[in-house]
């Protein structure tokens, strides 16, 4: 017997029932964040955000980012809670829903790997900013490899932005940025969140930046043989008491791994003039604290919303800090191409201290730097953005 | 003054709450579906899953696979829920967390976009098979390309896979295979949820498959300047009004769109006997309706857990199905390389008499087929990954 197979090849695969009737369309329009035909959390042209979830049963749910503040959702007779925010600062969020104590995401909500798990994200669109927008100009791609690590014994993934034209022009060879998540996100942050091939894509368009590959890997590691930190990535205020050793063993994967692997497998300038090494808040650590380091390897160093610091307390000294590798500061200038430094305006007062006062303690020590300020953006993604779209152009000119 | 910045840069990330004391390990082996460091869910040796989540204040929390059962969970006195499950069929499931009627995902796992949404995934593992997990072979690599469609008006993602060794072989060309989830999911489950790329690094590894692309796509479109289909993907056992205009919108997107973007950016042989079309469930359905049709594209066409239909109720006529081009059943079998189907054995009867019956009236009419059996699945990924698994390796051999 044939039978129409149409509607059971639709009914066979299982739907959620998260988008029910009750997702009528209400003032603003669905965030860009929002999975395909989801009609909340929608974004109003003021800004704010309405936030929308069925939770029949629930006795109390609130809608909140990852600060403090709460929103609490109020039920309509549908079992749909729904909160409104204040206007919201431009750029990428993070947020979370509690119901009854639970933390959970949005079903609403794609899904971004931050704050140490999968977790909602909404985008409030930037007036007039199309910079990290696909647009009308040649695209790159992003490339998903896994290769095996010798110093954590397993495979590891790796993002790879090759940028438009890579793929045809059988000869060139590019410089390479590898650039670093922060705590609690992974490889996926730099193209999920943080929109960085359709950044270089654009940048690359304009002639502002020169074609580059850019490698995006995992700041987590432990040693073939060692316990991985316990949960994963670091949790809030407390360093794991493995996290030096997390951090070295980091250090080799870069150092030892990922770079030979990077320059065996694509087509690379393979010298420390055409490498930069960068990163966002623990990555922009990692980035400083490694790249200092492997000065033979990186020529150009990038902290956003992170950069230096590990002092154990003690005073930043020039002549000893990173190993002495900036003792002799005239010397220390000519060696590296860049230093750069950035943060958002809008960041805690103790975020900006540590970013400015590593700023200037070296400035002191007589060490060039660059530093950008994101005008009125917090420990956010927006902030990095507009770091990548400063920084990227000042990389690998000729000197 | 220059502070310790390191745990300024842990503690500014934010980081959920989802991983507190109460998870401490037990029983099993956390899946390997979790988030990073998560102890919740696990696997117990006999094939059961252990659930668990916070949920302070809740009055009822169950989990859920896509099937009508659910698992009641009991609470402790930490806050934490946890249900088990009876031993459950190795593979891929789908799953979700009711805390007092909300639908959600479960913040220990990984999301999958499946079932309409993001979703919570869990991998059974299955004994002595590994030919979807990531081995000491040539690995190649999957590419997040972007490109404008001027069917829909907009900017398409495709993931295409290359093949290991596609990058250094400057001239090779290689044969195309269109590889479309189902309905729910988008163009990254056969990477996420299918192990599509592991699957065939392993086949070619052995040389049991040719080194080949495998293109995949989005099977939902909308024209330019037409409404995108209501609530995205269809719902369950309702066919959107618009059904039969997506379907068609879907199939100029890969016939004017997908295809010559693919052979213009790639390296492919760029005939009909080059390139297959294949899916699952939905993209089964489609694969034999777009390819059927255009017979001068495709020479090989593939249906996992859904193949044929579409004769709203009327018996298959091989003269007149598929606008005839079965008529000359000898001259049709002699054009097509290849119809493949395939089913899991533990599928619902009604979705197995669709296949088999489909298979049959081909079969009757004098229309070579493959069929494959996947023995003890449902319908679900491995299924799938099976049958790619079985499909492949008869793929773009010599006639």
């Amino acid at each position: 017997m044939i039978i129409n197979t149409l509607s059971l090849m639709l009914a066979m695969l299982p739907i959620s029932g998260v988008q029910g009737p009750g997702q009528m369309p209400g003032e603003g329009t669905p965030a860009s964040t929002n999975i395909g035909g989801a009609q909340y959390p929608r974004v109003t042209s003021d800004l704010r955000a309405i936030f929308r979830i069925k939770a029949t049963d629930a006795q109390k749910v609130e809608f909140a980012f990852f600060t403090p503040k709460r929103y609490s959702a109020t039920k309509d007779g549908t079992g749909f809670w729904s909160a409104t925010t204040e206007p919201l600062v431009p750029g990428f969020h993070y947020y979370r829903v509690f119901i009854d104590g639970a933390e959970v995401n949005d079903p609403g909500s794609e899904t971004f790997y931050g704050t140490g798990k999968q977790t909602s994200g909404i985008e409030i669109p930037e007036k007039d900013v199309d910079y990290y927008l696909p647009k009308d100009v040649p695209h790159g791609d992003v490339r998903e490899q896994w290769y095996k690590s010798v110093t954590t014994g397993n495979w590891r993934r790796v993002y790879v932005y090759c940028p438009p034209g890579y793929g045809k022009d059988r000869n060139g060879r590019y410089p390479v940025l590898y650039l670093q998540h922060g705590s609690g996100e992974d490889e996926r942050g730099w193209s999920n969140q943080g929109r960085a091939a359709f950044i270089m894509d654009n940048l690359i368009a304009e002639k502002k930046a020169i074609p580059m590959l850019v490698v995006m890997e995992k700041g987590y590691a432990s040693r073939a043989g060692e316990t991985a930190p316990p949960g994963g990535p670091p949790r809030p205020g407390q360093a794991p008491p493995n996290m030096n050793r997390m951090f070295s063993a980091f250090e080799d994967v870069v150092t030892k791994n990922l770079v030979p692997y990077i320059d065996a497998n694509f087509r690379t300038i393979p010298d420390r003039d055409h490498r930069a090494l960068a990163g966002l808040s623990m990555g922009g650590m990692q980035s400083y604290t490694i790249g200092l380091k492997h000065t033979d390897l990186f020529a150009t160093i990038g902290g956003f919303s992170g950069a230096g610091g590990g002092f154990g307390g003690a005073p930043f000294d020039a002549k000893t800090a990173f190993d002495g590798v900036m003792a002799d500061s005239a010397k220390f200038n000519k060696r590296m191409r860049l230093l750069f430094l950035s943060i958002g305006t809008a960041e805690a007062p103790r975020m900006q201290d540590g970013v400015r006062g590593f700023r200037d303690a070296l400035e002191k020590a007589g060490i060039k730097t660059v530093l950008y300020e994101s005008p009125g953006t917090d420990h956010e993604w927006l902030t990095w953005r507009r770091s990548l779209h400063e920084f990227a152009p000042l990389l690998f000119k000729r000197r």
